[in-house]
């Protein structure tokens, strides 16, 4: 709830294990949220139980104590609760990756925005649902549909930083091999078999000179592997050299 | 390993606590995930710790023990390395996202997928990222980098049931070898640049190992392509065994 946080604030609203306030303190650090707020713990607070669990997350160290629901939502502007089961309620409700770009937007417009978790057992109460903008859902499988309280954090806070994160470029291979250097390596292996009389039949060595360079060309070699490689073509082909002599 | 299933397998390598392995074997039910594979835990298997943590998931009851890393992979033909650390290794680098795209498509196309997660300590092993055809990288802050293993699942396994549909474009090339296939011509062809003295000076040995396999990987070769090259290196090397024959 500091002044100067640009992340939505995480509300866990009555949460009963420790274990799990601390899972989701430390994720939250992870991806890049800072403020956790603690509505009315089962088990008080502070709570031991959360410590080995949070791994050091400073999240924890800094999270508030509200001892009820109103207190812990009056300065948000915005709020967002999460809940997988159907509520019969009119509320826009949105996917996690959608509420993530709509929180950006109110963020980048002045607003001051919470997401809201409910209890292991029970989820979030009706009134927290009600006094919020907007119902996220997570894709959870009908059959096993119970989430774990910090794995629901872990996914929200994950597409946090995932919005910000993406990069433009993913595959990077650098100082990829020229092909005139691939080139000259299919001519010195397929030099060496020729030699080795591997290509036989005549008329299958087409066929299978494509099926060498095909998979070499599809890997996007380095230069150095291209180098690495030529050494072993000439490490394997060294003997055979010597045993031709032997025969002449 | 089913014959049925269409979603990637989970593949946990040498995890620690019993409790992550419960909790990931629970969010992949809660977002669609139905196969793990669990290499080598420390605490040995099955290990009741990951029970009360699984909240009664199926996927822990059919969960597969795998004595080691190749045996884990053996039956795959895509496979995907969630790695916090950056690795010198080129490989495509994808977000979670990107990655999810990237196997649905796979998936559509016949290929067997896996996703690779490590350690709570110290991540996967070189050895299994090399094995990997992509580095999957989540966003995490750097300041507070660690993430629980289950977190980790939870978050490729959401990003697998929030994706609606696959692009329609992709490379098709069938019939991929499977990982064994691969594993083994890498051994053929490291045997015999063994036997030929290329590995020198010994302690570059393994970063060459790398570089070869890196290559050969990303090259998603088909079974035949790998026959043809296994055929290449018996030809190259046999030259050889006679000149070995001849100095005794």
């Amino acid at each position: 709830m500091s002044e100067t946080t640009q992340t939505p604030s995480v509300i866990l609203v009555q949460p009963q294990l420790g274990e799990n306030i601390g899972a989701a303190a430390r994720v939250m650090a992870n991806f890049g949220l800072s403020d956790l707020i603690i509505v009315d713990p089962r088990d008080g607070w502070p709570n031991p139980k959360a410590v080995p669990m949070s791994a050091g997350s400073p999240v924890l160290k800094n999270a508030t104590l509200a001892p009820d629901l109103s207190t812990a939502i009056a300065p948000f502007t915005r709020m967002y609760a999460t809940t997988a089961r159907t509520r019969d309620m009119v509320k826009p409700v949105m996917t996690a990756r959608q509420a993530i770009a709509d929180m950006r937007a109110a963020i980048k417009m002045g607003e001051k925005v919470a997401i809201l978790y409910g209890a292991e057992q029970s989820g979030l109460p009706n009134e927290a649902v009600v006094a919020s903008d907007v119902i996220i859902t997570l894709p959870v499988d009908r059959s096993f549909s119970s989430l774990n309280l910090a794995q629901a954090v872990s996914v929200t806070a994950y597409e946090w930083n995932a919005m910000e994160d993406a990069p433009e470029n993913f595959e990077v291979i650098e100082d990829i091999a020229p092909r005139e250097d691939l080139i000259r390596m299919f001519e010195h292996l397929e030099d060496e078999l020729h030699t080795a009389g591997y290509f036989h039949p005549e008329n299958k060595t087409s066929v299978m000179i494509q099926n060498l360079r095909n998979g070499f060309i599809r890997g996007r070699w380095t230069i150095q592997e291209v180098r690495t490689f030529r050494g072993a073509i000439k490490a394997l082909a060294k003997g055979r050299g010597k045993a031709r002599a032997t025969k002449s």
